[in-house]
Protein backbone atom coordinates (compact mmCIF):
# COMPACT_ATOMS: atom_id res chain seq x y z
CA UNK A 1 0.00 0.00 0.00
CA UNK A 2 1.36 3.38 -1.05
CA UNK A 3 0.05 5.49 1.90
CA UNK A 4 1.01 5.74 5.41
CA UNK A 5 -1.18 4.73 8.40
CA UNK A 6 -0.77 6.65 11.84
CA UNK A 7 -3.46 5.39 15.14
CA UNK A 8 -3.72 7.51 17.53
CA UNK A 9 -3.93 5.50 21.48
CA UNK A 10 -4.55 6.53 24.72
CA UNK A 11 -6.23 6.60 27.75
CA UNK A 12 -10.03 8.49 28.41
CA UNK A 13 -9.33 12.02 28.50
CA UNK A 14 -5.54 11.92 27.23
CA UNK A 15 -6.69 14.68 24.44
CA UNK A 16 -6.56 12.14 21.17
CA UNK A 17 -9.36 14.20 19.76
CA UNK A 18 -7.39 17.37 20.43
CA UNK A 19 -4.39 16.06 18.77
CA UNK A 20 -6.34 14.49 15.96
CA UNK A 21 -7.66 18.06 15.22
CA UNK A 22 -4.10 19.28 15.37
CA UNK A 23 -2.12 17.01 13.02
CA UNK A 24 -5.41 17.49 10.56
CA UNK A 25 -4.69 21.12 10.33
CA UNK A 26 -1.16 20.65 10.11
CA UNK A 27 -1.61 18.30 7.44
CA UNK A 28 -3.99 20.54 5.56
CA UNK A 29 -1.31 23.61 5.80
CA UNK A 30 1.19 20.95 4.50
CA UNK A 31 -0.89 19.81 1.48
CA UNK A 32 -0.75 16.27 2.81
CA UNK A 33 -3.32 14.27 1.20
CA UNK A 34 -4.86 12.01 4.33
CA UNK A 35 -8.25 10.98 5.96
CA UNK A 36 -9.20 11.21 9.26
CA UNK A 37 -11.28 8.55 10.39
CA UNK A 38 -11.89 7.01 14.31
CA UNK A 39 -12.56 4.22 15.71
CA UNK A 40 -15.09 2.07 16.57
CA UNK A 41 -16.73 3.13 13.55
CA UNK A 42 -15.73 5.08 10.61
CA UNK A 43 -17.97 3.29 7.80
CA UNK A 44 -22.15 3.33 8.55
CA UNK A 45 -21.88 -0.64 9.24
CA UNK A 46 -18.94 0.01 11.86
CA UNK A 47 -21.27 2.93 13.81
CA UNK A 48 -24.18 0.89 14.11
CA UNK A 49 -21.86 -1.92 15.68
CA UNK A 50 -20.47 1.24 17.83
CA UNK A 51 -24.05 1.75 19.36
CA UNK A 52 -23.94 -1.84 20.26
CA UNK A 53 -20.33 -1.71 21.81
CA UNK A 54 -20.97 1.38 24.11
CA UNK A 55 -25.01 1.72 24.91
CA UNK A 56 -25.07 1.26 28.86
CA UNK A 57 -27.99 -0.84 28.30
CA UNK A 58 -25.31 -3.56 26.72
CA UNK A 59 -23.85 -4.01 30.54
CA UNK A 60 -24.43 -7.58 30.33
CA UNK A 61 -22.65 -8.24 27.62
CA UNK A 62 -19.55 -10.70 27.56
CA UNK A 63 -16.39 -9.93 26.99
CA UNK A 64 -15.88 -11.88 24.25
CA UNK A 65 -18.56 -10.75 22.79
CA UNK A 66 -17.34 -7.35 23.01
CA UNK A 67 -13.83 -7.96 21.56
CA UNK A 68 -15.38 -9.83 18.63
CA UNK A 69 -17.88 -6.84 18.22
CA UNK A 70 -14.82 -4.13 18.12
CA UNK A 71 -13.57 -6.68 15.72
CA UNK A 72 -16.26 -6.90 13.51
CA UNK A 73 -15.94 -2.96 13.20
CA UNK A 74 -12.74 -2.94 12.27
CA UNK A 75 -12.94 -5.37 9.70
CA UNK A 76 -15.59 -3.13 8.11
CA UNK A 77 -13.35 0.16 8.49
CA UNK A 78 -10.30 -1.58 6.83
CA UNK A 79 -12.40 -3.02 4.18
CA UNK A 80 -14.37 -0.34 2.85
CA UNK A 81 -12.12 2.84 4.03
CA UNK A 82 -8.91 2.29 5.41
CA UNK A 83 -7.60 -0.09 2.79
CA UNK A 84 -8.63 1.88 0.11
CA UNK A 85 -7.35 5.16 1.12
CA UNK A 86 -3.74 3.61 1.80
CA UNK A 87 -4.06 2.14 -1.24
CA UNK A 88 -5.10 6.08 -3.29
CA UNK A 89 -1.72 6.71 -1.90
CA UNK A 90 -3.65 9.14 1.22
CA UNK A 91 -2.28 9.31 4.74
CA UNK A 92 -4.25 7.62 7.24
CA UNK A 93 -5.16 9.14 10.24
CA UNK A 94 -7.11 7.00 12.87
CA UNK A 95 -7.96 7.88 16.77
CA UNK A 96 -7.99 4.55 18.20
CA UNK A 97 -7.31 1.26 16.51
CA UNK A 98 -6.21 -2.26 17.26
CA UNK A 99 -3.78 -1.47 20.30
CA UNK A 100 -7.41 -0.21 22.41
CA UNK A 101 -8.38 -3.91 21.77
CA UNK A 102 -5.49 -4.98 23.02
CA UNK A 103 -5.10 -2.13 26.08
CA UNK A 104 -8.64 -2.66 26.99
CA UNK A 105 -10.14 -5.87 26.23
CA UNK A 106 -6.59 -8.10 26.51
CA UNK A 107 -5.17 -6.15 29.56
CA UNK A 108 -7.65 -4.50 31.37
CA UNK A 109 -10.58 -6.86 30.93
CA UNK A 110 -8.10 -9.76 31.48
CA UNK A 111 -8.62 -11.60 28.34
CA UNK A 112 -5.05 -12.02 27.32
CA UNK A 113 -3.26 -10.65 24.11
CA UNK A 114 -3.95 -14.25 22.54
CA UNK A 115 -7.70 -14.14 22.58
CA UNK A 116 -7.75 -10.48 20.96
CA UNK A 117 -5.15 -11.54 18.55
CA UNK A 118 -7.05 -14.19 17.39
CA UNK A 119 -10.37 -11.81 17.05
CA UNK A 120 -8.38 -9.40 14.75
CA UNK A 121 -6.84 -11.89 12.48
CA UNK A 122 -7.77 -9.69 9.79
CA UNK A 123 -6.10 -6.42 10.68
CA UNK A 124 -3.06 -8.99 11.89
CA UNK A 125 -3.29 -10.48 8.18
CA UNK A 126 -4.22 -7.50 5.98
CA UNK A 127 -2.83 -4.12 7.50
CA UNK A 128 -1.24 -2.74 10.39
CA UNK A 129 -0.07 0.72 11.40
CA UNK A 130 2.86 2.05 10.37
CA UNK A 131 2.91 3.86 13.38
CA UNK A 132 1.18 4.32 16.69
CA UNK A 133 1.44 7.43 18.67
CA UNK A 134 0.33 6.73 22.09
CA UNK A 135 -0.56 9.47 23.98
CA UNK A 136 1.40 8.83 27.56
CA UNK A 137 -0.56 10.33 30.07
CA UNK A 138 -2.21 8.75 33.30
CA UNK A 139 -5.84 8.43 33.50
CA UNK A 140 -5.18 10.40 37.22
CA UNK A 141 -3.36 13.07 35.34
CA UNK A 142 -6.11 13.22 32.21
CA UNK A 143 -8.60 13.40 34.98
CA UNK A 144 -7.00 15.96 37.08
CA UNK A 145 -5.85 17.79 34.07
CA UNK A 146 -9.41 18.13 32.74
CA UNK A 147 -11.31 18.60 35.93
CA UNK A 148 -13.52 15.47 35.65
CA UNK A 149 -13.67 13.38 32.33
CA UNK A 150 -16.72 12.30 30.13
CA UNK A 151 -19.16 9.06 31.60
CA UNK A 152 -21.29 8.69 28.96
CA UNK A 153 -20.91 5.34 27.34
CA UNK A 154 -20.52 1.82 28.48
CA UNK A 155 -16.58 2.20 28.86
CA UNK A 156 -16.48 5.12 30.39
CA UNK A 157 -18.20 4.13 33.29
CA UNK A 158 -16.47 1.75 34.31
CA UNK A 159 -13.90 2.40 37.59
CA UNK A 160 -10.59 3.89 38.30
CA UNK A 161 -8.59 0.62 38.45
CA UNK A 162 -9.91 -0.37 35.27
CA UNK A 163 -8.59 2.94 33.60
CA UNK A 164 -5.59 2.36 35.24
CA UNK A 165 -5.32 -1.25 33.55
CA UNK A 166 -5.65 0.02 30.61
CA UNK A 167 -2.60 2.58 31.09
CA UNK A 168 -0.45 -0.34 32.12
CA UNK A 169 -1.30 -2.40 29.02
CA UNK A 170 -0.69 0.21 26.46
CA UNK A 171 2.55 0.89 28.60
CA UNK A 172 3.47 -2.73 28.35
CA UNK A 173 1.95 -2.61 23.91
CA UNK A 174 5.11 0.34 24.31
CA UNK A 175 7.22 -2.01 25.41
CA UNK A 176 6.43 -5.07 22.99
CA UNK A 177 5.93 -3.28 19.98
CA UNK A 178 8.99 -0.36 19.92
CA UNK A 179 9.74 -0.20 16.40
CA UNK A 180 5.89 0.78 15.98
CA UNK A 181 4.79 2.62 19.03
CA UNK A 182 6.13 5.87 19.80
CA UNK A 183 5.39 7.80 23.27
CA UNK A 184 4.41 11.14 23.26
CA UNK A 185 4.82 13.32 26.54
CA UNK A 186 1.93 15.13 27.11
CA UNK A 187 1.96 17.05 30.43
CA UNK A 188 2.51 20.48 28.79
CA UNK A 189 -0.39 22.04 27.09
CA UNK A 190 -2.17 20.67 23.53
CA UNK A 191 0.30 22.65 21.53
CA UNK A 192 3.26 21.29 23.17
CA UNK A 193 2.01 17.55 22.71
CA UNK A 194 1.28 18.18 18.95
CA UNK A 195 4.93 19.38 18.45
CA UNK A 196 6.21 16.11 20.15
CA UNK A 197 4.16 14.52 17.87
CA UNK A 198 5.10 16.26 14.67
CA UNK A 199 9.10 16.04 15.67
CA UNK A 200 8.07 12.44 16.12
CA UNK A 201 6.53 11.17 12.88
CA UNK A 202 9.25 13.64 10.94
CA UNK A 203 12.19 11.21 12.87
CA UNK A 204 10.55 8.10 12.30
CA UNK A 205 10.41 9.46 8.45
CA UNK A 206 6.72 9.53 8.48
CA UNK A 207 6.45 13.42 7.46
CA UNK B 1 -21.50 -29.58 31.17
CA UNK B 2 -24.49 -32.15 32.45
CA UNK B 3 -26.94 -30.93 29.32
CA UNK B 4 -26.86 -31.66 25.58
CA UNK B 5 -26.54 -29.28 23.28
CA UNK B 6 -28.32 -29.85 19.76
CA UNK B 7 -28.42 -27.74 16.35
CA UNK B 8 -30.54 -27.69 13.55
CA UNK B 9 -29.40 -27.02 10.42
CA UNK B 10 -30.30 -26.47 6.78
CA UNK B 11 -31.26 -24.15 3.73
CA UNK B 12 -33.64 -21.30 3.74
CA UNK B 13 -36.96 -22.78 3.79
CA UNK B 14 -35.84 -26.41 4.82
CA UNK B 15 -38.23 -26.24 7.55
CA UNK B 16 -36.14 -25.87 10.61
CA UNK B 17 -38.65 -23.81 12.39
CA UNK B 18 -41.28 -26.11 12.14
CA UNK B 19 -38.71 -29.19 13.01
CA UNK B 20 -37.94 -26.93 16.18
CA UNK B 21 -41.82 -26.94 17.11
CA UNK B 22 -42.42 -29.92 16.36
CA UNK B 23 -39.59 -31.28 18.76
CA UNK B 24 -40.33 -28.56 21.16
CA UNK B 25 -44.41 -30.61 21.47
CA UNK B 26 -41.86 -33.63 21.96
CA UNK B 27 -39.59 -32.42 25.08
CA UNK B 28 -42.57 -31.08 26.44
CA UNK B 29 -45.19 -34.67 26.03
CA UNK B 30 -41.85 -36.61 27.25
CA UNK B 31 -41.09 -33.97 30.50
CA UNK B 32 -37.40 -33.11 28.83
CA UNK B 33 -35.93 -30.40 30.54
CA UNK B 34 -35.21 -28.05 27.46
CA UNK B 35 -35.03 -24.57 26.06
CA UNK B 36 -35.22 -23.50 22.79
CA UNK B 37 -33.20 -20.81 21.46
CA UNK B 38 -32.40 -19.68 17.87
CA UNK B 39 -28.91 -17.95 15.54
CA UNK B 40 -28.32 -15.35 15.30
CA UNK B 41 -30.09 -14.09 18.41
CA UNK B 42 -30.98 -15.59 21.43
CA UNK B 43 -29.62 -12.78 23.57
CA UNK B 44 -30.82 -8.75 24.21
CA UNK B 45 -27.42 -8.14 23.02
CA UNK B 46 -27.49 -10.88 20.39
CA UNK B 47 -30.98 -9.82 18.75
CA UNK B 48 -29.56 -6.44 18.61
CA UNK B 49 -26.23 -7.43 16.36
CA UNK B 50 -28.84 -10.09 14.53
CA UNK B 51 -30.52 -6.82 13.33
CA UNK B 52 -27.59 -5.18 12.12
CA UNK B 53 -26.64 -7.90 10.21
CA UNK B 54 -30.17 -9.01 8.42
CA UNK B 55 -30.61 -5.62 7.56
CA UNK B 56 -30.91 -5.12 4.32
CA UNK B 57 -29.39 -1.47 4.44
CA UNK B 58 -26.79 -3.10 5.10
CA UNK B 59 -25.62 -4.24 1.96
CA UNK B 60 -22.31 -2.95 1.39
CA UNK B 61 -20.84 -4.78 4.94
CA UNK B 62 -17.41 -7.06 4.05
CA UNK B 63 -17.46 -10.80 4.31
CA UNK B 64 -14.72 -10.63 6.90
CA UNK B 65 -17.12 -8.32 9.21
CA UNK B 66 -20.40 -10.13 8.64
CA UNK B 67 -18.56 -13.76 9.81
CA UNK B 68 -16.96 -11.60 13.22
CA UNK B 69 -20.77 -10.37 13.92
CA UNK B 70 -22.31 -13.59 13.53
CA UNK B 71 -19.23 -14.95 15.68
CA UNK B 72 -20.15 -11.72 18.24
CA UNK B 73 -23.60 -12.98 19.02
CA UNK B 74 -22.66 -16.90 19.23
CA UNK B 75 -19.96 -15.85 21.56
CA UNK B 76 -22.75 -13.90 24.16
CA UNK B 77 -25.36 -16.38 23.36
CA UNK B 78 -23.14 -19.09 24.90
CA UNK B 79 -21.43 -17.37 27.69
CA UNK B 80 -25.02 -15.71 28.59
CA UNK B 81 -27.65 -18.35 27.22
CA UNK B 82 -26.58 -21.70 26.47
CA UNK B 83 -23.59 -22.34 28.88
CA UNK B 84 -25.59 -21.45 31.53
CA UNK B 85 -28.72 -23.85 30.44
CA UNK B 86 -25.86 -26.84 29.68
CA UNK B 87 -24.60 -26.55 33.18
CA UNK B 88 -28.21 -26.55 34.72
CA UNK B 89 -28.80 -30.42 33.52
CA UNK B 90 -30.61 -28.72 30.64
CA UNK B 91 -31.08 -30.22 26.74
CA UNK B 92 -30.24 -27.02 24.32
CA UNK B 93 -32.13 -27.16 21.24
CA UNK B 94 -30.63 -24.36 18.84
CA UNK B 95 -31.68 -22.94 15.44
CA UNK B 96 -29.07 -22.64 13.47
CA UNK B 97 -25.27 -22.42 15.03
CA UNK B 98 -21.94 -22.64 13.70
CA UNK B 99 -22.27 -24.24 11.24
CA UNK B 100 -24.20 -21.50 9.68
CA UNK B 101 -21.29 -19.52 9.43
CA UNK B 102 -19.62 -22.33 8.09
CA UNK B 103 -22.28 -23.55 5.44
CA UNK B 104 -22.79 -19.49 4.51
CA UNK B 105 -19.62 -17.48 5.05
CA UNK B 106 -16.92 -20.12 4.37
CA UNK B 107 -18.45 -22.10 1.48
CA UNK B 108 -21.20 -19.80 -0.05
CA UNK B 109 -19.37 -16.68 0.47
CA UNK B 110 -16.41 -18.30 -0.12
CA UNK B 111 -14.01 -17.07 2.97
CA UNK B 112 -12.83 -20.73 3.65
CA UNK B 113 -13.03 -22.43 6.84
CA UNK B 114 -9.38 -21.73 8.47
CA UNK B 115 -11.37 -17.74 8.63
CA UNK B 116 -14.31 -18.76 9.88
CA UNK B 117 -13.32 -21.25 12.56
CA UNK B 118 -10.57 -18.76 13.64
CA UNK B 119 -13.68 -16.15 14.18
CA UNK B 120 -15.13 -18.92 15.87
CA UNK B 121 -12.56 -19.47 18.67
CA UNK B 122 -14.85 -18.93 21.43
CA UNK B 123 -17.72 -21.73 20.34
CA UNK B 124 -14.70 -24.39 19.38
CA UNK B 125 -13.00 -23.36 22.58
CA UNK B 126 -15.64 -23.74 24.85
CA UNK B 127 -18.57 -25.35 23.76
CA UNK B 128 -19.68 -27.63 20.97
CA UNK B 129 -22.96 -29.11 19.73
CA UNK B 130 -23.50 -32.93 21.05
CA UNK B 131 -25.51 -33.49 17.84
CA UNK B 132 -26.32 -31.37 14.73
CA UNK B 133 -29.24 -32.00 12.91
CA UNK B 134 -28.88 -31.47 9.20
CA UNK B 135 -32.16 -30.67 7.36
CA UNK B 136 -31.23 -32.51 3.84
CA UNK B 137 -33.49 -31.04 1.00
CA UNK B 138 -31.95 -28.58 -1.74
CA UNK B 139 -32.91 -24.81 -1.91
CA UNK B 140 -34.75 -25.69 -4.93
CA UNK B 141 -37.00 -28.55 -3.54
CA UNK B 142 -37.61 -26.58 -0.70
CA UNK B 143 -38.37 -23.30 -2.94
CA UNK B 144 -41.05 -26.03 -4.76
CA UNK B 145 -42.50 -27.34 -1.61
CA UNK B 146 -42.74 -24.14 0.26
CA UNK B 147 -44.08 -22.51 -2.87
CA UNK B 148 -41.43 -19.42 -2.82
CA UNK B 149 -39.55 -18.36 -0.15
CA UNK B 150 -39.06 -15.35 2.09
CA UNK B 151 -37.01 -12.58 0.80
CA UNK B 152 -37.30 -10.03 3.87
CA UNK B 153 -33.56 -10.14 4.77
CA UNK B 154 -29.68 -9.56 3.44
CA UNK B 155 -29.20 -13.21 3.64
CA UNK B 156 -32.55 -14.32 2.35
CA UNK B 157 -32.32 -11.77 -0.77
CA UNK B 158 -29.29 -13.16 -2.15
CA UNK B 159 -29.36 -15.51 -5.50
CA UNK B 160 -30.24 -19.01 -5.94
CA UNK B 161 -26.39 -19.35 -6.96
CA UNK B 162 -25.57 -18.76 -3.55
CA UNK B 163 -27.99 -21.30 -1.57
CA UNK B 164 -26.85 -23.80 -3.97
CA UNK B 165 -23.64 -23.14 -2.71
CA UNK B 166 -24.82 -23.12 0.89
CA UNK B 167 -26.43 -26.59 0.93
CA UNK B 168 -23.02 -27.68 -0.59
CA UNK B 169 -21.60 -26.32 2.38
CA UNK B 170 -23.67 -28.31 4.27
CA UNK B 171 -22.81 -31.48 2.47
CA UNK B 172 -18.86 -30.85 2.89
CA UNK B 173 -19.71 -30.40 6.55
CA UNK B 174 -21.48 -33.59 7.04
CA UNK B 175 -18.80 -35.90 5.49
CA UNK B 176 -16.51 -33.41 7.37
CA UNK B 177 -17.72 -34.47 10.58
CA UNK B 178 -19.70 -37.26 10.56
CA UNK B 179 -19.54 -38.30 14.05
CA UNK B 180 -21.60 -35.16 14.92
CA UNK B 181 -24.16 -34.55 11.76
CA UNK B 182 -26.97 -36.49 11.04
CA UNK B 183 -28.77 -35.92 7.31
CA UNK B 184 -31.75 -35.88 7.91
CA UNK B 185 -34.66 -37.08 4.95
CA UNK B 186 -36.96 -34.75 4.85
CA UNK B 187 -39.01 -35.39 1.43
CA UNK B 188 -41.98 -36.37 3.43
CA UNK B 189 -44.19 -33.92 5.00
CA UNK B 190 -43.28 -32.43 8.37
CA UNK B 191 -44.79 -34.69 10.55
CA UNK B 192 -42.37 -38.14 8.86
CA UNK B 193 -39.37 -35.86 8.86
CA UNK B 194 -40.33 -35.32 12.74
CA UNK B 195 -40.59 -38.65 12.89
CA UNK B 196 -37.10 -39.39 11.44
CA UNK B 197 -35.00 -36.39 13.58
CA UNK B 198 -36.43 -38.66 17.08
CA UNK B 199 -35.27 -41.58 15.74
CA UNK B 200 -31.88 -40.27 14.37
CA UNK B 201 -31.32 -38.81 18.02
CA UNK B 202 -32.52 -42.16 20.07
CA UNK B 203 -30.19 -44.14 18.17
CA UNK B 204 -27.17 -41.04 19.04
CA UNK B 205 -28.35 -42.01 22.72
CA UNK B 206 -29.37 -38.07 23.27
CA UNK B 207 -32.96 -39.09 23.60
Amino acid sequence: MKGKFITLEGCEGAGKSAQCNLLAEYFNKNNIDYILTREPGGTPVAEKIRSIILSPENKGMSYECETLLYAAARADHLSNKIIPALNDGKLVLCDRFLDSSLAYQAYARGLGTETVEKANFFAYENCMPDVTLFLDISPEDAFRRKGGVDKNDRIELEGAEFHMKVYKGYLALAEKYPMRFIKIPCMGNKYQTHDNIVSALKSRGIL
